[in-house]
């Protein structure tokens, strides 16, 4: 018999999940076209629009991590030729530069120091000067805690011919992600993030505006797993078999968005807030410095520099083994240099933040 | 609360699974780079080599459904130009032509009418005329529950310098799949199937000779969600993140894993032969016939015509309803002309049977 620790999750995800969620998953298959699931299927759909706060009829969830639903986004939306911007900021900002090539874009990329974000007026500058199908962007970069600002961006780039391509995996239902207000044509998150719920699965929504670019494509689409022209019609329209949908994750993730719901949005938003404060708070007294610029720190993602002289993976054993606590090292350029404590979801709390500050003054 | 039905699932999967992997299913989720998730991954590999009956190394999970898995081995072992003879008996044939165009692939195909399966001389004809990298077959046609034998295929194949990629979605853990003897080089299944594990996942595992292939690419592999050269090191080697595993859905594959292995292959076989033999028996009694010819219908995918006069979708509407069973109408030529009855894994049991054939006798 499976024997699994009780973990408490403070690193990039996943995050702690709820029993309600955990209960959810365990509830009996049904088959994947059964009426019942059809109707579990819609409502996903409408939660999701909820949380992403859009009315975009093209939202689901993919049949994959995070990741997949990066590319979801640019398998569909990128042809051989098409023009990419892809503003580069840290691992997740090269992942999609990588994703892009792949797919045959023109790419041009803009960079700023990890750590650091964009300046919207850059962006457009860069985009005026290279006239992109499409600026792929991340809200909140996972790899250096940072958060970019993404108000204004949507229309200036709408203006310009551009459609804007986010990465919300780790802000999505921790702060606020306004894929309608904010002009975003195409979106996509993880689970196992503020979502509090396993990974598997990577929600996704399309403006009106890419759905068109979608339909008049040329080519067709090299990815037949991630294709929407057939996953649309899987998820609403016709129901037509594509694949057989991930059934009892789609079950938890239900759960998990009803949580974020019945919760509200702006008090998900404001118990973040709340906890990165006292984190930041109590880090400080550590002397523990972040990695992000201050006024840009995510709250749900918190990249600090790993004090000098600290034997970092002796640190999190040790955080590990005696207190059952998990927080993340740094990736990327930040390798050895970064600890990167998560408060997403559910894991977002006084007590999570209370025990994690007592145990590092205990092993410093 | 999610308020899902008990269903009797013997349609063409996701089949019934049992109660420890819904246990499984819902332990608390870890890391997905926490030793206890990596020793656990490390399980799931073990296992995976002994129901592919494979010592191949690069034998793993994908982090999608079946369909993932065809698209794996596709997009890695085919790039622009390589030559692939694709035999397509039913709609999972044509699926792979699909998948392999969109990779690149010159592609030759050969047919048999639906229901039918290839004379293996026919198949090693076609590639000594066509000289194709690659030979793409699927072992178990869930569109027309046509069994196609594949020994002696692979070493035919390999003489003429072509790779042998099998679909086992289906065939997995309820018929023998010797990926090793047979000399299968590259083989993908699905969890919810035989496994009787929740849809999500897709077991592949790839053969030296096929890992030469990958290495010696020209190409970068169009899919990075899906590229093997960073997939394998994240599920061996150094463990370097690639993407977030599905935590959970593997716990529950461990388990469905360890289930088959504590029932044996030979015994779990021997019972989806008689659960088979009797339905096959009862169905003949109620003027029921076989879609695919005498000799080779799968045990695990019983494709019948729907008798005259039958309201198809009615008759499907009623089992669901009053008997809480669900069965499969056809797919693609077979569409309202055929029933798919699945004795998948779990579900595989004169107990479902018997009260298949009782509801078919009081609805017919």
């Amino acid at each position: 018999m499976l024997s699994i620790p009780e973990r408490v999750l403070m690193g990039p995800g996943p995050s702690d999940v709820p029993a309600r969620v955990l209960e959810a998953l365990s509830r009996p298959t049904v088959g994947h076209l059964d009426p019942v699931f059809l109707t579990l299927m819609d409502e996903v759909r409408d939660r999701l629009q909820a949380v992403f706060q859009t009315q975009n009829e093209m939202t689901l969830a993919v049949s994959g991590t995070g990741s997949a639903g990066m590319e979801t986004l640019f398998v569909n939306l990128v042809e051989p030729g098409t023009r990419v911007l892809v503003c580069k900021q840290g691992v997740f900002g090269n992942r999609m530069e990588d994703v892009a090539r792949r797919c045959g874009a023109e790419v041009v990329t803009l960079e700023v120091p990890w750590g650091s974000v964009f300046e919207t007026s850059a962006i457009v500058a860069a985009a005026d000067a290279h006239r992109p199908d499409l600026v792929a962007i991340v809200h909140a970069e996972t790899s250096t805690g940072a958060h970019q600002p993404l108000a204004g961006l949507g229309p200036a780039l709408h203006e310009l011919g551009a459609l804007l391509l986010v990465d919300c995996v780790t802000s999505l239902a921790g702060m606020p992600v306004e894929v309608d207000a904010w002009g975003i044509d195409a979106a996509y998150s993880g689970t196992q993030k503020c979502l509090s719920c396993p990974p598997g699965l990577a929600p996704i929504t399309l403006s009106p505006r890419a759905v068109e670019r979608l339909e008049r494509r040329a080519a067709p689409v090299q990815s037949w797993y991630l294709d929407l022209s057939m996953v649309r019609n899987y998820w609403g329209g016709d129901r037509a078999y594509h694949h057989t949908a991930p059934v009892n994750m789609l079950y938890a993730l239900h759960e998990a968005l009803g949580i974020v719901l019945e919760e509200g949005l702006e008090a998900r938003f404001a118990r973040h807030a709340a906890a990165h404060d006292q984190l930041r708070a109590g880090l400080a007294e550590l002397g523990i410095d972040y990695l992000a610029a201050p006024g840009h720190q995510l709250p749900m993602l918190n990249a600090v520099s790993i004090p000098e002289g600290t034997d970092d993976k002796a640190v999190r054993r040790r955080l590990l083994a005696d207190y059952g606590l998990e927080i993340g090292g740094g990736l990327g350029a930040f390798a050895g240099r970064a600890w990167r404590i998560g408060l997403m979801g559910h894991a977002a709390t006084r007590r999570n933040v209370t025990l994690l500050l007592s145990a590092l003054r205990d092993l410093l």
